[in-house]
């Protein structure tokens, strides 16, 4: 590894739709493997002295095992709940070890044919600079030469997956049908809004901002969005959809799901796909608004990607070539390097973030 | 109509499954026609003053309608929803008309060659001693000589389907497989237990008071049950069920509810028949049990009778020869007269109520 200078904050942009914040990494980064430690499980936002930041040898591979330089690293609005000392799906991180992070990276030693030096792979690295693990582990990617390697860890993983499968198997949508998606200008909802619209649906995505709003609308091409901050949800629905709500993709909970769920129609398919209002503070729903499922015959489904692996190759199948023929609008937010890690949460939770938070952990 | 002598209260046991609280209705009935109509929307429980008390002449069936004697009238939880101006499953009971209620009654004229005189039906028949309504808006029934016909207003009509479907479509239940029920000694829990259980699930009763757990145990032969009144849900369910719990038959709603979505295993399927704990008062959930449905991929659904009708035949071919041979108990509690019909509702709400709360409007 070389040792490269650091050279103050950058911000660029690919076309609209990759934000980076690229540090130039200094000369304070060693050849040793920084990692961070889970040391307490955080009350409210995750602090810095929830962890201890510790320095160690960059590890050697075992039999079958590769040696990963982690590139990027995930911040899905749940890993606040990987945290807790309470079961997620995820195992909780536990206490002392390095923290759990959903990673990309590049093999750099291997112990393993299927993977040789060179492969990219996904895999669940962790807050660090490299990473030990089986090759049988880890996913190998074949990332397409003209697609940003981010979306390897985002529109194409994950995240695509995520609203792929709750867009298709849960809302299906199709033609005649409303479909509203809450945290819509966020990682997953933006994506689920494009498939359900591509897919001939009315959308109405509800996001916090007016720059949000207007680009959920002008660019990913919605029929209509709701700004939270500044707009009575309940009263707006109204106004947008007095067709009632057929199907709605739920991110948020709280407030803004009792305002759906009190709209919906007579067999309403609702894909529960997180609640993130939820993961800092527990918000509650009014138990009489969860009522209209039982009046309206609906259904609220709770769903994690883990189970719809079967249909990563029918995502990639349906976005890729929508993000080569620059149809599928994205926004992936790189914030450089881990020590940034909380400062994504907190972007999250506070709704600054645009799109996809990711963290660049190496320099390729 | 015979003018009969109101003589006091008298309570009847039949078997151990009908409790008769049998006035002989006197004198001050007339051959007019008592009328409770709804005259403001109720704040909490539905009090006297929101009804006037009419009396008109018996109305006159016109074309292709019979005059029914309205003998019996299901007061469920769920009928304090109805009085709301905001919809529930039913259009909103109308202020200054007689209020909604589902009734058994004998047809005592007719001019419908389908239902002539003395054919029993079941029906809308309201908050009143007579109705009319058009022959097809009614459902004949055929009740069995050796089944009190009571049982057609309750256990085999609308309570019996309610669980009959929310248990064997929604839940699916099974030989190997944890079920819990909320209100599990009310109406349709009761119901929803024993069908569980014949079909071979280890079934956990959540209800109010040692009396009704003793019952649910001994005699509808569930493998426990909790008294939510002197017992912790949370701790006695990870007793009861340290296994974790497969799917719910949920009458409730707040904190019973989120005790048993904290506990629910991959792919749970909660059938949601009704949020009892929410009609009166606004109840809350928290936010982060409902995070159980997305971390166990779990399917929160909502269910209506009026969807099921076509298992009707399948219900009652499964349930009258369980009630002909005594395997099915069931708990019918007879309160007599429209004038106690609050009475009824509320002895609902503060869980005093034995099983399927009916009133007896009429001596056959």
């Amino acid at each position: 590894m070389s040792s490269r200078k650091r050279c103050g904050c950058l911000e660029l942009f690919h076309g609209n739709h990759i934000t980076r914040h690229i540090l130039l990494i200094g000369e304070n980064m060693t050849s040793d493997n920084t990692q961070w430690k889970l040391i307490a499980r955080p009350e409210g936002e995750a602090k810095r002295a929830d962890f201890e930041v510790t320095s160690s040898p960059i590890p050697t591979p075992g039999p079958g095992e590769v040696l990963i330089k982690n590139l990027y690293m995930l911040v899905p609005p749940s890993m606040r709940l990987w945290m807790n000392e309470k079961e997620s799906y995820f195992p909780p991180a536990a206490l002392g070890e390095v923290m759990t992070g959903i990673t990309l990276g590049v093999v750099t030693e291997s112990d393993s044919s299927d993977l040789p030096v060179g492969t990219y792979v996904n895999g669940m690295g962790g807050w660090q600079l490299w990473s030990v693990a089986l090759a049988a582990s880890l996913q190998k990617l074949d990332p397409h030469p003209d697609i940003p390697l981010e979306l390897y860890n985002t529109v194409l993983d994950v995240q695509g997956l995520t609203a792929y499968c709750g867009i298709t198997d849960i809302c299906d949508p199709k033609p005649g049908k409303t479909l509203v998606v809450s945290a819509a200008a966020g990682s997953v909802g933006s994506l689920a809004c494009q498939i359900a619209k591509h897919r001939g649906s009315k959308v109405i995505g509800i996001a916090g901002g007016a720059e949000k709003c207007a680009w959920l609308v002008n660019e990913c091409g919605i029929d209509a969005a709701i700004d939270y901050k500044s707009e009575d949800v309940a009263e707006r629905l109204d106004a947008l959809a007095p067709e009632g709500i057929d199907a709605i993709f739920e991110n948020v909970g709280g407030e803004i799901m009792d305002a759906c769920l009190e709209r919906i129609n007579d067999g309403a398919q609702i894909a529960l796909c997180g609640l993130i209002s939820s993961y800092n503070n527990d918000t509650t729903q009014r138990t009489s608004a969860l009522m209209s499922l039982v009046n309206r015959g609906a259904r609220l489904q709770g769903f994690l990607v883990k189970d719809y692996l079967h249909l990563h190759g029918a995502m990639l199948q349906e976005l890729q070539p929508l993000v080569l023929d620059g149809t599928l609008k994205y926004q992936v937010d790189v914030l450089d390097g881990l020590d940034n890690t909380l400062e994504a949460m907190s972007r999250i939770y506070s709704g600054k973030n645009k799109g996809i938070q990711l963290i660049r952990i190496n320099q390729e």
